[in-house]
């Protein structure tokens, strides 16, 4: 999937909206616990329920690796899932991965290749030999860290040489490795006053936005400062969707939840006149 | 393990070597993949080749991820194996990982809990609360980068602020979320000359070294800067001692190339009256 194609998906679901699969064994209601593999159980009612308001899904690979080779499993069939029943869903590896060149070659064929996914996400601290071997599959994309939306972002993110931040130079420097088409950016939504700023550097990237919901940041902002004339933007809720409710009325919550999301957006997509 | 078991392990062993186990599987002996599992075999030969020159082995989680499931799987058998039959080695999980603190509590888990590694690898871009659910651990460690061994190294990681660059600020501020303990650095020993400035930051912390032999690194430079008075070296070689033979002879040429650097650190303890 391209800029295009994806600014195309968005405009036909009228949602910028991509759902965490964060899926917490710990979290998932119980009744669901009793069956054969409760997490893929979880996220099939979870993906069933919530994808007429999605434009994406984004399995968190903490939460699938915390269970092993069964939760890497749980994960295959995750992504095969989507892909067989919802087509044209563009599905992120939350993986933060990142490492010397033959390495990272690695993880891009585990993720882009063997499993089918669309996007990782990358942490940028090892620089371009870590980061280019993710962006040599066609139609497959690279979501670097730039701003995140945790409290440790301060910590180093912020680090500034000659008035230049880190996660500015992140930004400036890695724009050239790839293009439109296969790199975007992490920037957390409880940053988004910083989105005015980021868009001066990356006017046109897609930006995958964490921090909309249980970490406090806000839709409206994230809308107002970051939406470019593709959109530009995907907004990623995981906990305040998928765990907003533990009874066996999970999925429907989930779904009311993600509708309420979706008729925002809807709302800032229309107000730009992209749809 | 702590800092001074570990210690005391290397003079054990008289010897300060990490095998990486990077087992690639277009690169292992043919005749192996004729067999059930041609990864786990390979590890497995490598391991009791190589086991009386190694203090510790470090499966690179890539190789493993690129296999899908059945990689993950051949992961757990392999520090099974390791611990059932070289009790008192260490191993360290080369994973890179490091996300908001309730994520990285789930890879802490992963690798730390379940799979029992003694270390994992972590990127500190994210901060301090994506690294302390590491360090919650007794006994064991979290590995963070500092200065790495690759090219990409030079694009952010020199990123400067008022005279302190990047990976100084990293092991500045990081040191003091840890201690000798359950916190070491990663410093490539392609960059070996910086370990004289690195040594005035964290003059005790264990640093694990990669880029000796097929990066280029020396290790002669690596002791003669980085030793402290209880070594505070865990030096890795990875293909140049697992790939050094591509025929059925693969894991005796394994066992020399990790004998000559056995021979060699044991030299550098020596002229330290470490041992």
């Amino acid at each position: 999937m391209n800029h295009q194609q994806l600014f195309s998906k968005i405009v036909e679901k009228r949602s910028f909206l991509c759902v965490g699969l964060d899926s917490e064994i710990d979290k998932i209601p119980a009744f669901l616990k009793k069956l054969k593999n409760p997490v893929y159980e979880f996220n099939k009612r979870i993906i069933d329920a919530t994808q007429e308001h999605a434009v994406a899904y984004k399995p968190n690979l903490a939460f699938y690796e915390s269970l092993g080779s069964e939760g890497w499993h749980t994960l295959e069939l995750t992504v095969k899932y989507i892909r067989k029943n919802y087509p044209g869903i563009f599905i992120i590896a939350d993986a933060k991965r990142g490492d010397i060149g033959n390495t990272s070659k690695m993880y891009a064929k585990a993720f882009l290749e063997n499993m089918d996914f669309d996007a990782v996400t990358v942490a940028p601290y090892m620089g371009e030999d870590s980061v280019t071997p993710f962006l040599s599959y066609n139609d497959k994309w690279v979501v670097l860290l730039a701003l995140t939306s945790n409290k440790g972002a301060d910590d180093f993110q912020y680090h500034d040489e000659d008035g230049i931040k880190l996660f500015e130079r992140v930004l400036t420097v890695s724009r050239k490795w790839g293009s439109l088409d296969n790199l975007m950016f992490v920037v957390g939504a409880t940053r988004a006053e910083m989105l005015k700023d980021i868009r001066k550097i990356v006017p046109g990237h897609f930006l995958l936005v964490p921090g909309v919901g249980a970490q406090g940041g806000s839709l409206a902002e994230v809308a107002k400062y970051g939406m470019t004339n593709k959109c530009g933007l995907l907004v990623n809720s995981s906990r305040g969707i998928i765990f907003a409710d533990s009874s066996e009325n999970f999925a429907k919550v989930a779904a009311e939840k993600a509708g309420e999301m979706h008729l925002e957006m809807e709302c800032h997509l229309k107000e730009r006149n992209l749809i």
